[in-house]
């Protein structure tokens, strides 16, 4: 089985970063790490998600034919939809197997982001995915990614205050790290917190294996038919 | 890996060959069937849920710390709540999973069933989850869980009217095959649809094997924690 | 006029206070009350409410015919759609009844229960039965059932500052008792809070009688069909 | 007990008829049915419902002190929300009544009425009260409420045909007659349809006389607190 | 092009201002200032709602002819949809006006207005427009209107304190001022906000300005259909 | 005023004809026609819709400054939050007109598209505006963009056909033209529905000139807060 996880900005230390913990995850697939083309080097608001999302599209292009399933690699999935209609394999973005996850472990999830202006994109996938009424909060921490990457104990502690704040103030059961770089954390989180902690790299690539292992595919019965034009650029 | 196969009705072939297509999906995994001790042959209706789901505690109690994950092997997950408060282990009913699995394929889902009166009961399994807005519509082919068993030519010829239904008239991109029961019919409806067709008990399976390999538990901060008396009957 | 209380719990005292309060409530109708016969002292969390729900059907099925409508004397409505399926006359649960009759009093409505795990069950049934708009929100005082009943002057204090909380910070205009035993404590929280307290056997018991001397009874149409087989156990 | 009927429109006769209703449904309470003092024959449509509502606020007004609670006795209910605000004991409307009494009888009710142009004032009402989601349908007989009235056998007719609609097509297990003066064809249709037919006077009589004798009362808390000024015309 | 300005209140005082304000906006467009020829002098709650309405419906009928739109110049919407009945020229309210323009500069907004008692009626407005998932919140300043205008200063510290809230705690981005009344506190409440601020008066004219250029006009197909008998009063 | 009409797709013919009517709507007002410097000829399905997005990026990074307000001349409204981050002058999509001017005419609205696959988008926006709820139906007329501008005959039998079972069957009150480039139809397709039909670039326009007299400009706060990042491609 060889699943594609496409990391839709151009920091390829990060690809290599969540393409090694899906291999974690699945020891027994081969992992195809692409990195986008080009772009930004950090997705943060939505032209960044622009520019990702047409990374997306030359990836699935350039790729198609050679992988069982692909996991588009950012919270924000800029581009899933269209990477579901250029391909009939499964594609399974960050915050829909985050949420369907957090969905199958407790009442109601909370998603716990980078800084403020992170915080309405979560709600515009929430309400895209249709599932926003399990949703019990969307918290930022205040932190950048950058500064989050950097500092892993004030990253931690930022993520513990605000996770804290949703198990307590908004009855959240369990809760996503909505940011795919946010590697690693979980199991202090974890430890500190005494609820689940969804990473949703690991969410992502075990829910695509199951959709492969069971022959599932994306329909092309409406909204995700191929283009009729072939590749534009 | 172990994981338990409770089927919540009495009727033990079905229990085998729920665990023999869970096997299949999960050749690694040791599925372990576990029959309703008592209660109803086939269930129909909430007043077999609720005997149903009497036995399924019974076998939560009985099997705790034996198992990785539990499969609540039918459609109407009697017990899905009580089931996760008894254990720390992950536990996937089969609505649940055929639902997240249909929203990582297509756009909107329909659910097919036997009888007009198990159509209600699914809509509350849609508004209990908190997807019903990804689903298309519930349909019924009019067919008795016994007779779908005994002619397999009729009962795909039903579901294939009713799917083709659901596709054309109500813009489903995916059919959940809404019976535990209904196994190896996926493939020749898949043929005729030309859609995902989503079969409950693996697609279960799946997802519950990826929560495993992720470390992942019912959270037990709120709504899923332990009952404070010990088991009771 | 015959009604049946059914109380879903094993404890038969609290099945003669509720059955005393609908009759003062009626004073002109018969209430037959019944007592779970096996299952737990108090419903506290989902395995709780699966035995419950059971004792429930056995009720139903034991006493079908004696009566005119049933109360299902119990917040959590325990096996609430299986008396509907087994029976033509009206059966109407705790929630149900103090969420409709909130409506009518004012825009919106918090419902106050002991435990913090309490609650995602009320949230349940605010969404299974369609309402969850009109609820401002679900606020536990901390207090079990046990030490609400034992010390009634601390249940009040405990109940007077989270209905505060709910008019005050919630936008709350009428409170819930979530929870059938909390019998007398109406009057006291009313002229606290100046605001309509709802107690929800009463309330439930007016319902009823209402359907009733209007003729009315559970449709047969498609959910609440009788089960295809007899009794069963 | 006193219990103030009041019809919206003019039409004294319908008054008559509908305090007669309510005094049949509840023999021991005296029923003091109130006509507008002016305004429309026949509410039909959101002008004559404006015209109403003032009537509803004059009769309020007047009759403010002399009796125990209020039936607005239309189903469109005009000035339901100010009638509230203008007294403390309870006041019901029929639309409100037949939603929630319909909701405790069956899992999806749809709601009959007279001419197309009735059918989203009705859409208006369930979203009003926050029930939209138990509503199967709104259908419209096309028959005027004067063609409803002169001829009883084609009106039963037309309810017959659209009510076996919504059960058969739409999914309604209940059918609320949404028209306070569609009286007396209750029994005929519950025979023909074999579902729970609703008629909203008796419903709402119900309904009222139970919050009475629970000695509830309309909340002041913030949306039905008095007019700050005294009666104004 | 002329507007009509329906102030349905009976303070002609405000009507000029309203009236002032929209000749502002809408230099080239002659704008006709309409008082409630009775009713109340200011609308505060459910009752003077209906009676502004009904002074509505009086405007309405005597101008009928006059003018290619018309502005229903209070938050409240009094007679909104009967005005829409009683003409075909395009009509527009002050909440719809304010929440549509809200829409299209932010992802939410919240509604700031004067009293507690103020806040569920705009709630009704909400969700009668069906827009209410877009709103972070309804706060209350705790001023009433009349001290809202005797002293600005007050109002706008009022204002900025709750529409910072709204901000920070709520997460809105644009701030609705919900009365019509509050007129000329937009730039100086914007220049402490930092956020886009909507005054309705304004928002109303442009948004029927467009209306009328394109030449649309109030749907007669169903819902606002005009009234069968002619004008009544 | 100068206003900036964007149109995602690389067709200047389409360009042209939608800034033509655009300044035949504000005689006063100047239109500059913004074509995509490169992506598709036609946007018709997800992978084109990202195409589309990057080229908005471009023109709003290469224009930014030069007006004071921007249409985004596509139904798909590609990179629409995208723009807004990019701009602080107020931005407004054909999807969004066209709703929010339909609900200002109607109790519910319809849209009609070209064929089957462009359904699901329109879902996509409906929901993520928020207004799913004021929407009768999305229907597809099965014709091509190039077929339905090829031949106009029968385009507007196709659009009568579909908006006559809209109305009909649907409830729906106003008809909203779901793509951009169905221009010069309106009026003939008026004249056969009896309903008002919203062309969506008109719309926009005078939306948009309302925001620009208002001085309303896109909030800042926290959704549409600029990149921190300068200009990337």
């Amino acid at each position: 089985m060889r699943i594609l996880l496409i990391n839709p900005n151009t920091t390829a230390a990060m690809t290599d970063d969540m393409a090694m913990v899906a291999a974690r995850t699945l020891p027994d697939v081969e992992i195809i790490g692409a990195t986008a083309g080009h772009g930004v080097a950090a997705i943060d608001g939505y032209r960044d998600h622009v520019l990702a999302a047409a990374a997306v599209v030359e990836e699935m292009n350039a790729r198609e034919g050679s992988f069982d399933g692909a996991i588009l690699a950012c919270f924000g999935e800029p581009g899933l939809d269209a990477a579901r209609e250029l391909t009939t394999v499964p594609v399974v973005g960050l915050a829909e197997a985050s949420f369907v996850t957090a969905m199958l472990l407790g009442h109601r999830f909370s998603v716990l982001t980078t800084l403020d202006r992170g915080v309405p994109p979560i709600y515009d996938r929430l309400r895209h995915h249709g599932v926003e009424s399990r949703c019990a909060s969307v918290r930022a921490t205040g932190l950048t990614v950058l500064e989050a990457h950097g500092d892993r104990s004030l990253a931690l502690d930022a993520l513990a205050r605000e996770g804290r704040r949703a198990i307590d103030q908004d009855e959240a059961e369990v809760i996503c790290l909505g940011c795919g770089g946010l590697l690693g954390l979980r199991a202090p989180l974890e430890e500190r917190l005494k609820v689940p902690v969804i990473e949703a790299v690991p969410a992502a690539a075990a829910l695509l294996q199951g959709l492969i292992i069971n022959g599932l595919t994306t329909s092309k019965a409406r909204a995700f038919q191929r283009p009729e034009t072939g590749p534009v650029l």
